[in-house]
């Protein structure tokens, strides 16, 4: 319906058979599928029986994409912006979420706020982005801090990284809720698709919007 | 700096006195000036020492602007939809601050799940926004209906409305950070404020972007 | 003593020698039995030693009757809803509960607030039902939706099903008591049973109070 | 639309003014309006201006119904089963809901699981209803012991009565969720409304059920 | 120091070779030793190195006494009050701990709320315990219904037993610290050592008290 | 029933008129009466209607007994063992509720873990008593320090006294559940009758015992 | 006992009475004195009848000292930095509870996460201070950006300033004690005198080894 | 840039490889590096590697040092105090960060609260100490015990140890953030490694001092 989206096949809990009948009949309508959750071993199972799947082992993503359909569709980027190693699975998640919707993903990783001056030194990149996906578990504070720095949207992405009092990633998911800086919303504990494709879809909106006037 | 965008003061917890100052300052070097959480009763106090200034009683909001400075900046509109009576005054609090922003806001009030029949006569207006900023209290599943039905971003803010096991808006806020509709990103409880500050920010963006190209 | 209605096992925690023998006892006093929470490999080493037992692996339950006993002793159905792919196995665990209890179950799957005109498109059958057992996890609001839409009884079984800040269940769980459409009433997480013998009696109740009349 | 059903309003939150223009329009169009949570103040001011509204005090509920229409639609009764004296605002509430929608309520007060013998003493009145209400809040265990002595469904209520660890009625919503009687289901904390509706909900289908077979 | 008291060891995160070092040494010292949280391999292990070793596979704990020491050293017994099949493990660890403190303990067990009959049935023998070991998961109730039907104390454990919204037993908890009849007090969670030992103690000191008259 | 134990009124929420009546009718029948939870004006307004009622004002309750009743009816006592000065109003109520019961109590202020040896200096007139209550809000881990130095029952009584992250007294109470000392049980928050009842109870019944033996 | 130390008295639920008469037993064996929450009106109270105490209207703190006791006793100085103007109150508590063990307070205000550059501005005299306390509600993060840009010890005072999801201030409490730069240890929500009172402690320490060693 | 200090490697979720490359980079620029949560799979695997690394098995930590970097660097030692054997770990953990850190840890292992006497036996060696840190599960009143005697700073490390109602260790962190005993702070739950980092802080910090008056 929605052009130049890709269907989207959540790949928990759905067995391999499930998936390969699911894409398989998703590919002959569609120009582009991404499936999330697919672990190195359903991802080689699943690849041996259907073409041109891309898998990226850090965001457990398989990407499918017709030969003739182009890869980035729009003008500029998405800044994905991540604090700690631990929360780089959910980031790539984010990033690989944003190229599937035709749009440019520029990753900015190991920034915190325990160590501002790295932040700093990534605020032109980031300050270009239309839009900025920020994830963090135990730095809760990173997109206040992004927020703070830059004047478009962003949108924050606890995760579940980190011990004791993090529950589960309730922590982060507060701190950021609770962020006095304007102009962050916020997504599901782990929920890098969704923190990728709010992204990506503001980003097209606003191209979009241009293509219209013409 | 930033040009167009109101200064904002937060009312909560500051003297009839202490308000009165900031928006004099602010005045000599802003265009727009928006005071949120302000009783009827410091209103009509701050109204009388300070001119031009409008009060909105739902949002209980207090707006000034230069008179030189148009309303209405952008071409389209936000759509502010809410569910419940009690709801109103945090979706007129997201609409007060959509429009102090120079963007239009149309509030589409009193659909719910459910009431489903009521929400899809309202369909077409709603599609037709550029962004939706979705308010609710007992109806925390209203953002994930409203966001399976329109392609354009979803701001959630969930409401403390409601009694026993809402836990003042926990509830709500789970629902919709839980939702399993895509392009949906949540506020704070109660947070009018930062879903309008989020859906200009994004309505914006797609005009300036505009600009830009001419 | 209560005529023609099942008894009830519950598997979790017994081990397979336990549920025979509670089985082989039941058996000589009972003509319907039912036993739940059974893994596929506790149902094959059950079904080697007790005869006629029905296994439905979605469910996970065995279910046997006397070979004298009607499957459907009563008039109508009941709706049994369910929203995602992982909430299958709660909405069967459900239906297999109506049917134990003599009434017929009429399965609607895959149905969501998120895509709401799936449900629209069901809204017929799931109204000629005499009362609907609505299971979802991280639909919430299902239950909200279809209680706006139909005027019988609608028992809510939120579902585990999720991640994140969906905390096994709870947030389903809050959901579904705040929901603000009346006549919608709530059992515990999982408790595909406890919906399944809800509706069950209240389907009965209303043949039974037939009956009487004759 | 329903046919006999009340139209309810939600009073809390509304002014007196809003709540009898509602009032007024409804009674053009409706035979029975049923207002909950209304202040004795708000009562006595919306009287003077209504005609023929009964006022509740222990429910806070407001009724009133077209001259014509018979209070009983419907044979046999709901039992409202309550714990302790203050528990007895909810379970009014729950009882003039079932009398609002035409159903008889036969309230037993004062009975508990501390005092297990006054629950038993009042035994055959609970077993011959069609449908029990049990409102409890300390008591979380009362549905539970009703539930093992009845083969009707049972509503559970729990209310935010009690104190300390009770959680503002978290504690007994937790207990009636848990309980481990078939065929009971749970409403909101405090929701006497919602209680009454489920029960006449059941009660008048198995009337209506009768009724459309002559 | 206190005579006739078993020494106590907690099993659990302790090694077998940690264990039989640590008997070896109050061996010599005491005349009673107690060790909980031993699994079924552990205890086998143990057991080889350590010779009259008594195991309790429900109860998982290993108990020694010098060959002189008389098994029961008080008169009258206590009551061991369990509600469900899976609450047994708890309860028997509750009554090991009576006896190896020189008590009697009487099971009762497979009574509950939802079947308050079976509960009558044994009341008799309840009431004349001196004090109750009341444990349960799902029904939470039972020492509310225990406390009202006896005037001796009521030490309540509640069990992690449940699914879905007992929150490993804290609903159980609640219900018990905010039951409403007298005489009850709570211990931890899945603690049948602290209940049984609570409930000896009392016991106990009864007879004590006797002797010191004499 | 139960001979020489007093009759409890729960005052909370009752009015001043209620409390009479009661009062009135339980005189007639018993020889000792206790209420809690009295604000003084609602004593004052009872006690113009009601002779010989002894109002305690800081544990504001009121008693009554029968003129030829003795005051005190079993030998030693029970220690209350209370940590702040805050803390003083539960133990004050625990105490009262001892002594209703014919007991005696002995109380120990303000005795803390933060400073050990004010605890140190009053052990042997704890050591002497039958069995502690301890009462503390702040001071969740007072019942564990008492506990290891007795070998009495220890009843925990968490209060709800602190600020912050002691949420109404949960902190206490989880503090007092999780405690390592054996012989301790806890009842709710700020239920100072419930541990002063619970101690009457193992007091009295040591004494009923050696009555027996008589 | 320990000089130079100030003694505290906690005045929340006390008299002005019971202060008053504290204060004066205090006086005779003490050199200075703090009194934390007292209210303008009981403060203005306590002066009438105790010279020579000086209150602190923001922290709301009475302070009295011998004329012949010097104010500042030791070199350098604490760091007092605080996010927002809601949190002044429990900073100035900090400050004042500093200046009454004899210490330099330093206070740096209206700092935050979200507005960065104003941290960083203040960077050199936060860095020249032997400890921070840093006192934050709705900026959790605040403490884990001072703690990656110093290197002495950060106390970290979360504030139960803010609105829906904060909790009252749970979530900015979890949001520090789960903060990834080292350095930083917590203390309860607003407690401004525990916060000031560690970082004396670790200033004196300092100071007084120093004094030691000559 | 800070002298002196161990770099340090957080090795949970890094892999073996990950560690290897760390630790080889970091030795060509620093004197001393810490890992930690390392288990001894992994250890044994790294050592093979890189030469002299020093796995402590309670703690879970590889320690190097330049052959020529001095083991203590500063005089004086802190305390590292836990409550019981299974707290071990993580106080180990807290003692080998301070060793890296160049400082003396003394520890003082299986004092409690419920056994206040072995905490007094104690007393001098803790007394002595410039700071102690105290570590405890299930003892969540350790520190506040401890903090009342002495009046050195307390930083206190809950642990996850315990079962029921600890709540991974929740119950513990309340506990000690509500504690009434001034000169506590507190870290993350099992965080030996902040526990050790911070008083190695203050104890260098005091020394450096003492350095610079030279
Ligand atoms: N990683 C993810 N997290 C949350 N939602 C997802 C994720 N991946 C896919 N989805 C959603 O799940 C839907 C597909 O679910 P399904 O039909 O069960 O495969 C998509 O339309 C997305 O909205
Ligand atoms: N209703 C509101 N809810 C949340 N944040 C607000 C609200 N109104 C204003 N703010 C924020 O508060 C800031 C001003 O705070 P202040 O300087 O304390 O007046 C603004 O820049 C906004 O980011
Ligand atoms: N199952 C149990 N639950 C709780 N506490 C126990 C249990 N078993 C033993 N204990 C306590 O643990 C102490 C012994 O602990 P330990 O020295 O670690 O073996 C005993 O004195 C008891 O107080
Ligand atoms: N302060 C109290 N806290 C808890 N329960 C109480 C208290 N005072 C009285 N009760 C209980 O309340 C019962 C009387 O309740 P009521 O009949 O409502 O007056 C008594 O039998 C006691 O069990
Ligand atoms: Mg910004
Ligand atoms: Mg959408
Ligand atoms: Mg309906
Ligand atoms: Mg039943
Ligand atoms: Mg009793
Ligand atoms: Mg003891
Ligand atoms: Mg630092
Ligand atoms: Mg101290």
């Amino acid at each position: 319906e929605r052009q130049g989206y890709p269907e989207v096949v959540f790949g928990e809990g759905k067995t391999v058979y499930q998936i390969i009948e699911i894409i398989k009949v998703l590919k002959a309508r569609h120009r582009r599928i991404l499936a999330t959750r697919i672990s190195p071993e359903k991802a080689a199972a699943i690849q041996k029986e259907v073409e041109n799947l891309v898998y990226n082992e850090t965001a457990r993503t398989l990407f499918w994409k017709n030969a003739e359909e182009q890869t980035i569709l729009y003008q500029g980027y998405v800044a994905v912006v991540s604090a700690g190693t631990s929360d780089l699975r959910v980031a790539e998640e984010a990033a690989v979420t944003v190229e599937a919707m035709g749009c440019e993903a520029v990753r900015i990783c190991d920034v915190g706020v325990a160590g501002i001056h790295r932040l700093l030194d990534n605020l032109e990149i980031i300050r270009n982005a239309t839009v900025s996906v920020v994830v963090a578990g135990m730095e809760g504070a990173l997109p206040s801090a992004v927020g703070g720095l830059v004047s478009h949207p962003v949108i924050a992405v606890p995760t579940s990284v980190g011990y004791g009092a993090n529950f589960g990633g309730l922590s982060a998911l507060l701190s950021m809720i609770n962020s006095c800086a304007s102009g962050i919303s916020v997504v599901n504990i782990d929920n890098g698709f969704g923190g990728g494709y709010n992204a990506a879809l503001i980003h097209r909106m606003a191209n979009e919007k241009r293509g219209e006037q013409q």
